[in-house]
């Protein structure tokens, strides 16, 4: 049983996790052993005090750096839901099951772009999963949705078993063919049905499915907290960046604008700090 | 007129200052030109993520970098009060008047810890400036302040004027000295007093008094803006850090605990987008 467990790579889940490790309580961080994809893109960083006009790269990898200075390790799983209350949660990864005692929501901006009826639909025909749900999937029709090129692998898992596919690459130059697979280059708005997924709607168009994989790094905290209150697309969390669930909090940019560095690092600061006390109490 | 106002020159005031400068509006920032020195006094700082085991004199001269190199100097003036609302303040400092369409309050831990009946009698005996108010007590009995040793010279310049002073000195080695002073080691509590101040309460004593001269760097936000709403000692805001008066932000240690770093840039960085927010629609 963790302490606390930490969802998110980024400058909100770093500056988390370097805080509860230094409070003296044991972390369990969940992130990609490379931090964060996307901050890494920024060309010039003006605005991250004490460190001027530097780029992204540049600043994940001290962030990084600092991490590993203190033996902070993410552990490179994906994170698929959260379960429990009161001082016990289970945190489910594709490949895992962690308890921690409090949770830290730090799952960034992509997290909280899901399309309507994501959160509403997963576990009733979509998943996150390629290989934990794929055989369920044996010549039906599905959509696949991808963030990312390094998950063309589960795609391509997903394309031998299915009958016919839809595929939604986010990102340039898909490399998956077949004649069961139709790409579209554009991004799904919403997903509708009632008791399961039935149909993806897109710009332009519409496709009918029996079920719908989103090939993503961070999953909204919507569906992994299911209760989570939100606020506009955001987690909503007080100044002590606690959730509306006991023992879970939030940091960074999952829990609104302005997406900034400092921010996040700050929030991830307090959100540490938040869930020391309340392991205190229990 | 200047757009955004900032008071205070640690982490909080350093942040909010670099952001509205690249937000492209004009700043006027309020802070010594050696920065905090309450940060400076940190031996090792392992929790300002990018940073790792670096000294508070060392992290505060990377955030005067910073902002030197954006060509950010702060004014090194104590700001005795903020007047006005609605997009039109006056920054009154002891020398000067400054104009400014939005505050940001970032005073520190510092400025928070004012004692009992300080902000209700300020102006009604008690005063922040000794070259100000000090002709007024020309024979009479005064209390004085002092925060540090910088402001000994103005508290000799009391000690010629006043008939007898009692002198609380907050560091070691205080070297005024006279006939009419009496030097006293412990810190004032609260100040009594109708109509105006007629007595200091320390631990273990008090004395009678026509004055009170209070010198320090940071005078409590409740001082410099009237009516900002206070929460248990802090200054009330919300998660856009948003005081209770149009136009007035706050960041950093005054806001609240956990008095930190990372808070404080965070904290400093929402502060000046929510002004330039503000801004944009005045």
């Amino acid at each position: 049983m963790y302490d606390v467990a930490i969802i998110g790579g980024g400058p909100a889940g770093v500056s988390a996790a370097i805080n509860v490790k230094l409070l003296g309580k044991t972390v369990v961080w969940f992130g990609e052993h490379d931090l964060s994809n996307k901050g890494a893109l920024a060309e010039n960083i003006k605005n991250y005090p004490g460190l001027y006009a530097i780029t992204g790269k540049e600043l994940m990898w001290a962030f990084k750096n600092h991490a590993e200075s203190m033996e902070l390790i993410p552990v490179d799983e994906i994170v698929t839901g959260v379960y429990g209350k009161g001082g016990k949660f289970d945190v489910l990864t594709k490949e895992n099951v962690y308890k921690a005692k409090s949770v830290i929501l730090a799952t960034g901006a992509q997290s909280i772009q899901s399309a309507e009826g994501e959160s509403r639909l997963v576990g009733k025909g979509i998943s996150y999963c390629a290989t934990c749900d794929g055989f369920l999937y044996r010549g039906k029709t599905i959509g696949v949705y991808l963030t990312e090129k390094k998950y063309e692998h589960e795609a391509a898992f997903l394309c031998e078993i299915a009958k016919e596919v839809y595929l939604f690459p986010l990102y340039k130059n898909c490399e998956i063919k077949g004649d069961n697979v139709k790409i579209i280059l554009k991004k799904p708005t919403a997903f509708l049905g009632n008791e399961r997924i039935e149909e993806i709607i897109y710009a332009g168009g519409k496709c009918k499915v029996d079920g719908m994989f989103i090939l993503k790094s961070a999953i909204s905290p919507a569906v992994l907290v299911r209760d989570v209150r939100m606020d506009e697309g955001h987690v909503w969390v007080d100044r002590n960046m606690a959730t509306s669930v006991l023992g879970v909090f939030a940091a960074g940019d999952c829990t609104g604008r302005p997406y900034q560095y400092a921010k996040a690092v700050g929030e991830g600061n307090v959100a540490a700090h938040s869930a020391v006390e309340y392991l205190s109490k229990l």
